[in-house]
This record gives C-alpha cells, sequence and structure tokens, in this order.
C-alpha cells in the first residue's frame, strides 16, 4: 500500500523514538466532540502497545453518546492528572487555549501538536497539521497505518468514531477518497459503522427530541426565504429536561430546507444572547457577520456571544446584518457575470 | 485489484455478451428511491458506453430529492416505452410484482434480476442477488469494477447515491469493509458525496420540517417506555403542505430514543389506517406483529393497511399485541439465560 502521509512519515518516525522512556499524557478540546475522543483514546492506546507510559486528559466529561469511544482507555480531568513531569501531546485542538487554561499552565511547552484545523499554528515542538484531512482521526489512523502501529479494535472504533462525527456521517465536503480507504482499514482492524451509528443516534432522550419539537415549531422566515432563524427561550433546557449538550445539530435543521442559505439559531441565557450561522456556501461568510458581533468562526459555521441585550433587538439587529451581507453577496454575483 | 464478486464474474461476462444487439430496458420498483434510481440510471450509462440500446423505465416519477442521480439519463415511464421487442432488466426488486403489474404484463419473462433483497426468488432468466450486499448499487459497481468497465461521473454518483441512501450514510449493518472500499473507486471515477448530501439532505421543504415538529409533538410512549407512537392524523398533508413522500424517515425519530425498542407511525388516511414500526432489534421481529394486522415486512421494519378502524381502537389492539410480542421475548430471554 502507498503512503497515506508520505510528507509526514520521517517526522513521525522520529517523533514516536522520541517519546521512548517518557510519560505522555494526550490532551484535547473543552466540550468534547467524537473528534476529539476519538484521536485522544487511539493515540493513547496505541502509544501503550509500544510501551509508553500514557494516558489521556480532558477539561470536561465524555458526552454520553461518545462514552463507546473511551472504553478501557485511562482518561481523567484536570485534577487526576498524576504528579511530576508529564510530556504533553496535544490533538484535534487549533490553540492550545482549548483545552483550558489549567492544562495550559501545567503545560506551557506542548510537545506535540497534531490537527486538522486551519487556524492551527503549529504551537508545538513537533507539528502535525493537515487541513485537508477531514479529521484529526484521519492523520492518526494515516499515520499509524504508514508505520504498521498496533490499532486494536477499541481504537479502531475510537478512530472511526472520530471520521465520521467529523465528516458527518460522511456528509460534508472534507470527506475525501482517502477518508473511505482509511475507514475499510479500520474496519478490517475492528472497526464497526453500525454499532457507532447505533450509540451516536439511537441514545437521544425523548427531551431532545422534545427540544427539537420547540426549535422547530419556533422556525421563521427572513429575507425572502434565504435565512431561516429558530430560537430557544429562557427556561427551554428546565421545560424539556435537556442541556446545552443537546443543541448541537438543531440549527442544521433550520439551514436544510430549500431555498435556504443560512440557517440560524438563537438561545437566550437569561439577558445574554448565544447565537449559532450556518451557510450552504461559503460565499456568505458567516464568520463575518458574527465578527460584527465580537463572534467568529469559519466560512459556513459561526457562532457569537452577546450579553444585555434582549431576544427582540438582537433578532432585528442580526437579520439587518445578514441582510446587508446577502445584498453585498448578490452585487458581487452580479458584477462578475 | 482482487476481484469484488469472484462468484458472479464468468456469468456476468456471458449475460453482457447475451445482451449484443438486443434493445433493452432497465425496470425498477415503484415509489423509487436512491437504490433503485441510481442503481437503473449508472446500469443503463454502462450498457449505453457499450453501444449497447437502453433505456430506463419506472412506474413512478422520481422524487424531487433523488433527481440529481438520474443527470441526463433517458428515464421514462410505461406509457413512454418504445414499441417493439425489448429485453428488461430488472434491478432492486425483490419480485417482479413491485414494478407494477402493467411493466409485469408486459415483460412476462424478464432477462436478468439483479438484487439485494433476502427474498428474491430469481425470477429472471439471468439472477444476480448477493444479499450480503449493502444496495443493489454496491452490486453493479462491484461488477462493472471487476470487468473493467467504463464508468463515468455520472454514473458514479448515480451508484454512490444508491449506495449513501441505502445503508442510512453507512449506518445499517450492512455496511461492510466492500461498501467503503467500492465508494473509494466510485470518488477515483467521479462521485461526491458532498455534492450529493446537498440534494439528499439539503433541500427539505418548510412543510417538510413542519410534519417532522407535528410527529414530534404527537409521540407518547407505551410499554414502560420500550415504545415510542406517533401519529399523524386525517388533514395533516393539506395542514403542511406536503404528501405521503415526506413521511419518509419519521419513524425513525420514534424509534431513536434510548430505552425504545420499538418505534411506530400510525398514519390515519380517511377511515383507514397505515402504520410502520421499526425495532432497534431483530429479536422483537415487528414482521410478526405486522403480520397479526395483515402486514408483513422484515425483522427490524414492517408495515401494514387497515380499512374501516378508528385511530383509537387501531392503536390500543396494536400496542396490546406490541405488548404481547415484548412479553414473550423478555420470557424468551430469561429461560435461555
Amino acid at each position: 500500500m502507498e503512503l497515506i502521509y508520505p510528507e509526514f512519515y520521517d517526522r513521525f518516525a522520529a517523533f514516536l523514538r522520541s517519546l521512548e522512556g517518557r510519560r505522555v499524557v494526550v490532551i484535547s478540546h473543552a466540550r468534547p466532540d467524537g473528534d476529539c475522543i476519538g484521536s485522544q483514546v487511539a493515540l493513547t492506546r496505541v502509544l501503550r502497545a509500544l510501551n509508553i507510559d500514557v494516558i489521556c486528559a480532558n477539561p470536561d466529561p465524555v458526552p454520553r453518546r461518545i462514552q463507546f469511544a473511551v472504553g478501557d482507555t485511562p482518561l481523567v480531568n484536570f485534577d487526576g492528572l498524576p504528579e511530576g513531569d508529564l510530556t504533553a501531546i496535544y490533538v484535534d485542538c487549533a490553540d492550545q487555549g482549548r483545552a483550558g487554561e489549567k492544562l495550559k499552565a501545567r503545560f506551557p511547552a506542548p510537545f506535540a501538536n497534531i490537527d486538522h484545523h486551519l487556524s492551527n499554528i503549529g504551537f508545538a515542538q513537533h507539528n502535525f497539521i493537515d487541513v485537508g484531512s477531514a479529521a484529526t482521526a484521519e492523520i492518526l489512523a494515516g499515520l499509524f497505518l504508514d508505520h504498521h502501529l498496533p490499532i486494536d479494535a477499541q481504537a479502531a472504533q475510537s478512530l472511526y468514531a472520530g471520521i465520521a462525527t467529523d465528516t458527518g456521517q460522511f456528509r460534508f465536503n472534507s470527506t475525501s477518497r482517502r477518508t473511505f480507504l482509511i475507514v475499510a482499514e479500520l474496519m478490517a482492524r475492528g472497526a464497526q459503522p453500525a454499532a457507532a451509528a447505533a450509540e451516536l443516534y439511537e441514545r437521544e432522550t425523548a427531551g431532545k427530541l422534545d427540544l427539537l419539537q420547540r426549535f422547530l415549531a419556533s422556525l421563521s422566515y427572513e429575507c425572502a426565504g434565504r435565512v431561516c432563524i429558530g430560537t430557544l427561550p429562557n427556561g427551554i433546557y428546565a421545560a424539556t429536561g435537556t442541556s446545552p449538550e443537546d443543541v448541537e445539530g438543531l440549527v442544521d435543521y433550520a439551514r436544510s430546507i430549500e431555498g435556504v442559505e443560512i440557517g440560524v439559531l438563537i438561545e437566550e441565557q437569561g439577558t445574554a444572547i448565544k447565537a449559532s450561522l450556518r451557510s450552504k456556501d461559503p460565499v456568505y461568510r458567516v464568520d463575518r457577520i458574527a465578527a460584527a458581533f465580537n463572534g467568529g468562526g469559519h466560512a459556513c459555521a459561526a457562532g457569537l456571544n452577546l450579553r444585555d441585550v434582549t431576544m427582540a433587538d438582537f433578532r432585528s439587529r442580526l437579520v439587518a446584518a445578514i441582510d446587508t451581507q446577502i445584498s453585498a453577496v448578490d452585487t458581487l454575483k452580479k458584477s462578475t457575470l
């Protein structure tokens, strides 16, 4: 088989050799997702199989739906970290701050940084960053395969979990031919897509569906149907027995409608507002719309937080900002015809 | 590369030779889905590239979301079939009746039958049936690759559409290592998963989301939370601007809840009732529950139609039948411990 990441081959081999005799901690970002946990767990397991002393650490608990990606892998929070000298490897973190200030303070000079985020500036001694990969788990799987490292069934399933979630079940643009080839190799080592799907998508709570129902009932349209906005009012978590974790994915329903270019979710949080924006086409640069409210993100996915503002006031200001952006894009499109 | 379907290799070569000089029609089932249309289109395009005179025919129109899988491929309904002698190839049809009585009457002796359904009894002269394949499109893609047939970009995308939809985006148990390897090959020939996903999942109507919202609001639980039932009352299509096609996928929400073993959708149709049952585990044999109401299907997915019954009356009879089945399974599980 051809090398999957030839550009990393020699450097990764040297990196592996440099880990010998060290005590290692594999760190990833707060509010962990499938790629974060899957990458931490898989790297930890593979390094353990190489007789390296390693655990993983995450500032936040693992969401219920992703727990299958952990198995019996040692995973601690900050307080569970052992004393003494530890070598820190960051995975799936665009910057060190994403794993929280406590971990950043304890590990001011990270040893390694493996990631696929565009904004990663390479903050460690050894950096393996490939923005063309659909997931950090895709990079790790490719490196493990290139170096014929032992991937056990749990590691294979964890890597699969990372790839499946970060590609939206192979729906996002980042899904490449390499993605499918790597998954085929992971299946040969014990990954089970159907079992992963049962954990990821068939363990909803009744409250989550209630939350979805209320969000759908709130949908309204702006900008001649090109924008769809759904809202979550104060008290909705208590009313549905849900938590902020359950908001994940809701905004995609707003965007999924034919003719809608930008989907929006606005959440009341006391006297503050949190909003998520998703566009179908990067031309709408929702990160720029969010930036007008001190938010940020990517061209197709951005978010913002504002204090001391009412839902009604914020909603009208946001619609005005989106309308301006859509008009600018329309004008640009016309002028380039 | 190793052969994907070695058991079919010689027979498929002979079948291709036997098509020379014939006028062919590729037929698939009524109420077409992605695998049906994807398979018809891809086989038609590949045979055309071999200079065979071929069109596809389907008794029903292609749903809006699947139209991208057709492209410029000639596809007609029964009335659009040319006169004269035609050789009929059925794809993705468990039996000939699934494509409707008109086509069955015109083609009483089908020439070929390519399918992955367990219940297919091989009704044609040439039968290529593999129940271990996730989709008929998977079988066709494998046969085309094995025989180095020319798969153009539209055929690759059509085959991808069939595989992606029939595996529920690679979530069903049928998804195998072969599935991923074949998709990688299709991507090398022009398949674009993200573009397919935009057509399949980002072209919802506002009415469809309204229908989903009302279905979610109707969810209720039976059998100590192990059964979740949602209902669609008379008049809901008119109220939401939707059609029966939009019901697809709703029942999966009822099943997706943690602790729910069987999800149910009951639809009022005047004085008749249509119901769909989905279980997480085949042990519940929802086909047997459906059979008690003259319905049928598979162990995890079944349906039924009943005339002259009210929603309330049917609902209580169905719950009783499900309760009996669940109790029987519980007893069986206990006795085998």
